[in-house]
């Protein structure tokens, strides 16, 4: 396969696989609204594996984990906004109703546990996906923003500071480079973004 | 404003600037072609920094610089796929035709000289781009991908190797750190595209 002009020869990406409303490829980052003992919707970052099933992981005893357990499933949802990533990966949010007015795509999910591995301290499960009702709700041609994946990397990071087998230090200067990088090639939602990865950690933004 | 389920307050992203195919912030990613003294298009990348106008830097005597001069514009194309970013970023490619098979939207500028400053032995020369005719190809639903960041970022630290200013080994390890990422993360695209940066720099990937 050549992408790119010498070749001409070249594919869309793959077709998102059945039942789901977009292409999945490695792990796609997802949101996931799962049902709670109070009725409220609890949103969540999930990632989604590609491949027949689609699965997921869950690591620790999480809200996601537990409503997986007493419903069986969910509804996972792709978002192009930056916040609603930071929130869903870092803060505990409860909503009405399950989809978010963000959400570019969703898509019902059962949850299947298929098994568990410990890592340290954690128990990690697995989860088999099977899509149900879903639909794709917003489209656009698809661009390519420094400052976005920057926000991306900076909640993987926040949410491992204070984890055992990660070093708080490096963490924190990686956090700085990449507010770097928001601030150089960010645009308004990014900087937001950022803005909520500092004030949902103990990491502080380096005043600039 | 408040992205999420909490507030229920939320707008899409801002529409794309006038004459643009796709909405614009910050500083986003994009692929020029233009018309070389041979006839053929000189495809290479270009950061789009948003704004009325729209504006962009060359760094140092590139084929964009030249041919920017000589033409007067080019054709900015927006792509999804790793591997058309990594050969316009890395490699000097030349084609027949202005807009890649892969381009999702394409349009075309003309690039007027504003001015230019020195940073150690390089001239940054900054362009104000007018859009014109363009179109959008391809649309879909958003997904985040931290392989697809990995890539982006890689192509940055594989084209500052052996320039003056930038630690080497620093970079080399960062490029190694962004691999593992595209390996756990990616898909069959992205790993081909790290391969690709690989091929194209003095980098060479740790075995696994």
């Amino acid at each position: 396969m050549t992408a790119g002009p010498a070749g001409g020869e070249w594919e869309p990406e793959d077709a998102a696989p059945d039942g789901w409303p977009v292409p999945l490829r490695g792990v796609t980052e997802s949101v996931i609204a799962t049902k709670g003992p109070n009725g409220l919707w609890n949103v969540a970052a999930l990632g989604l594996h590609a491949g027949d099933p689609v699965t997921a992981e869950t690591y620790g005893n999480t809200r996601t984990r537990r409503n997986f357990e007493r419903r069986g499933g969910g509804v996972v949802q792709f978002v192009a906004d930056p916040r609603a990533f930071v929130d869903a990966a870092l803060t505990i949010r409860e909503a009405d109703d399950p989809v978010l007015p963000s959400a570019d795509a969703w898509v019902e999910v059962e949850a299947a546990f298929v098994g568990s591995r410990e890592e340290g301290e954690t128990t990690i499960r697995e989860w088999e996906l099977r899509p149900g009702d879903g639909e794709v709700v917003r489209e656009g041609a698809t661009t390519i923003n420094r400052g976005f994946g920057a926000v991306i990397e900076a909640t993987v990071a926040a949410s491992r500071l204070g984890v055992a087998g990660f070093d708080d230090a490096d963490l924190r200067a990686r956090l700085d480079s990449l507010a770097d990088v928001v601030d150089r090639c960010g645009g308004a939602r990014e900087r937001e973004a950022m803005a909520r990865v500092a004030a949902a950690s103990e990491w502080e933004r380096p005043e600039n």
